[in-house]
């Protein structure tokens, strides 16, 4: 059987969870929190699991009450646009991973070029792949990681089906300005060109600054897939249940790939987030995480900055980049295993997220950690 | 943006489960029970809801623990084929349908043909199209739905990159006998053919037949992805948990796909079903279930024939298949919708399951409803 994707091989973050696991190092490599969601969205997947008639296929697009729930909170949210209908535009999916995909299956065409910016989340470049179509790189250039429009105009083309956008940014943090939005949108008037905008740390986002979504800007709503997470926000990344948010039009085709892709999402959890937004009118929870987020990374940038480390500035979710020179080893890859194997820290090296494995020496760390953890492996990290 | 499958809508199951919920009419459409899992496996849901550190992440290829309880489990049921490898063989998925489309994108390539036997459930074809493959659909002829393997060789070529197999099958309840496992292993022996067998069903055998997986073939077990579901073989259709079982050389195909389809599966019920399956090391549910749904068939077979309905024969699965020619109207769909709107039971029509609409007059009960269901749904069908 020849591979459709030969180069793919296990993923980094699999790779340095298992050696974390096996060198017994402190897993701040993959991105996942060290805690559990909030004890009340515990009780109610518990009383969801106990509900008799909660344990059939939910409907395709997903529960009508969830989706009622984030349209209403989207709404308080993004005041400045217009509220998604339920009905038509909010479809859940098994992650914000199903979500992409979708969309990609959906409108990506053998031969269709799509935009990405580089450093990228390592499923962006293969899924684009398996559909025939052809990822364009554009390099975000340390250490802010904004677009450099100029470059982006020289690769976008008539062929541009998709663009694909990460706000706030995986590795890098960086969030999109109303001026980069302001670019996007100039660059893609007149044309067919779609955005695919990421936007799972949408409320991670520090010092101030404010998320803008793809939805928020008028010329961009009606051409853009907006995708988040129950996982990063409600630290359930292992719930597996993400969205789409897109227009009627641009949603029918997600649903039609959808519905062949898994058909539904498991429905008694859909049932606890419901509850947990129903019971948070006020959005307290994810309003608060803004703050929460920012104070582990202030945490964990003095105790690193104490230890000798030369940190990237961090504007949103939930990684720290970290250069080192001065230890110059043969590569990001042969460092992150030097750290894991003799000072008991496992971190992401960052050319896993460059197609071509570009390697300008950073590395990541996740720190949606406890402070106690934070701590344990700064020390370590000295 | 001009869609990628236009043909596409609203499926048959959402529409008629809608119709149902319109006109008050009894859901016999969708396949999904009307009663709940087991109540210990509902308690384990609800303990894992609430134990910390089971909501981030599993392995990508599921929990360990859990699939090998599935690897024990298969071994014990099918003791006349190797032990599947729990490590490098078995792969949890978000529902068997996900199993199914990353199969699919995982080996068809544009211009490569996938034999489909219609009728066939409805996401085989357009989950081809998408990867750019061709279907190529060998009828099987009513009433007993068993493959016509000179039909078969006649489509079968050096293009045939897989077969795509269902049994039992929905909607007819056809069991692949050995002779049949064997037509196929023939008609591939010296081709690089792929099969891919969708075994959802695979408790729900009647009459002492036995199903006989495409793995307990000695020669299919090398080129063939078997795929089960927990929503089938627990009653709980919404918590979307399937799995692949297929050669290692498979497999490592299935999971490139799967880490960036969904990448993971909802962590705390895969904990709830490894329980489920290590607390019944002699699977006494899983080999209950034969008997407890041929009561159901029974039951409902006899109430309709004495309401004067002309049943096709139920080898398996959970769908009742009846002939209604004496009424003579426009359609299978017209005839179903007749059916909700005036005697208050909804039910598929089996054009449903043809790409071109055949229309063999023929509709689709679910039998999987409690009794009172399947009696209240009878007394308004005579
Ligand atoms: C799905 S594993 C990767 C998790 C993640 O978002 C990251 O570490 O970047
Ligand atoms: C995913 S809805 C369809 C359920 C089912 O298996 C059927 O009714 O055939």
């Amino acid at each position: 059987l020849p591979s459709k994707l030969p180069d793919i091989g296990v993923s980094i973050f699999t790779q340095m969870t298992l050696l974390a696991q096996e060198t017994g190092a402190i897993n701040l490599a993959q991105g996942f929190p060290d805690y559990d969601p909030p004890q009340a969205l515990l009780e109610a997947l518990a009383r969801h699991a106990r509900t008799p008639g909660h344990h059939q296929y939910a409907p395709m697009p997903g529960l009508p009450r969830l989706r009622e729930a984030i349209a209403a909170q989207v709404a308080r949210l993004q005041p400045d646009a217009p509220a998604p209908d339920p009905a038509t535009e909010i479809t859940l999916t098994a992650g914000a991973t199903e979500a992409l995909y979708a969309v990609l299956a959906a409108v990506v065409r053998p031969g269709d070029e799509v935009l990405v910016f580089e450093p990228a989340y390592d499923l962006y470049g293969p899924a684009i792949r398996l559909q025939g179509g052809v990822p364009r790189y554009v390099r975000l250039p340390a250490p802010h990681f904004r677009p450099d429009w100029d470059a982006v105009r020289r690769v976008v083309s008539a062929r541009t089906r998709l663009v694909l956008v990460n706000t706030p940014h995986n590795p890098s943090g960086a969030v999109f300005s109303n001026e980069d939005w302001d670019a996007l949108a100039k660059l893609l008037a007149g044309t067919n060109t779609l955005v695919l905008s990421d936007e799972v740390y949408e409320h991670l986002v520090f010092d101030g600054t404010r998320h803008r979504s793809a939805r928020q800007h008028p010329e961009l709503r009606e051409r853009s897939f907006v995708l988040s997470s129950f996982g990063k926000t409600y630290h359930a990344t292992g719930w597996k249940v993400g969205y789409c948010i897109a227009p009627p039009a641009l949603t029918t085709e997600v649903r039609r790939v959808h519905q062949f892709l898994t058909f539904a999402v498991n429905t008694p959890t859909q049932h606890a987030l419901a509850d947990a937004l129903e019971a948070d009118p006020a959005d307290a929870h994810a309003r608060g995480l803004a703050a929460f987020y920012q104070a582990k990374r202030d945490q964990f940038r003095a105790l690193l900055t104490e230890g000798g480390w030369d940190l990237l500035p961090v504007p949103g979710g939930y990684f720290q980049l970290a250069r080192y020179d001065a230890f110059s080893p043969a590569s990001d890859l042969a460092f992150a295993q030097y750290l894991a194997r003799e000072k008991g820290v496992a971190v992401i090296p960052v050319s896993a997220f460059y197609h071509n494995g570009f390697d300008e020496g950073l590395i990541r760390f996740c720190f949606a950690k406890e402070a106690t953890t934070l701590e344990a492996a700064a020390a370590r990290l000295r």
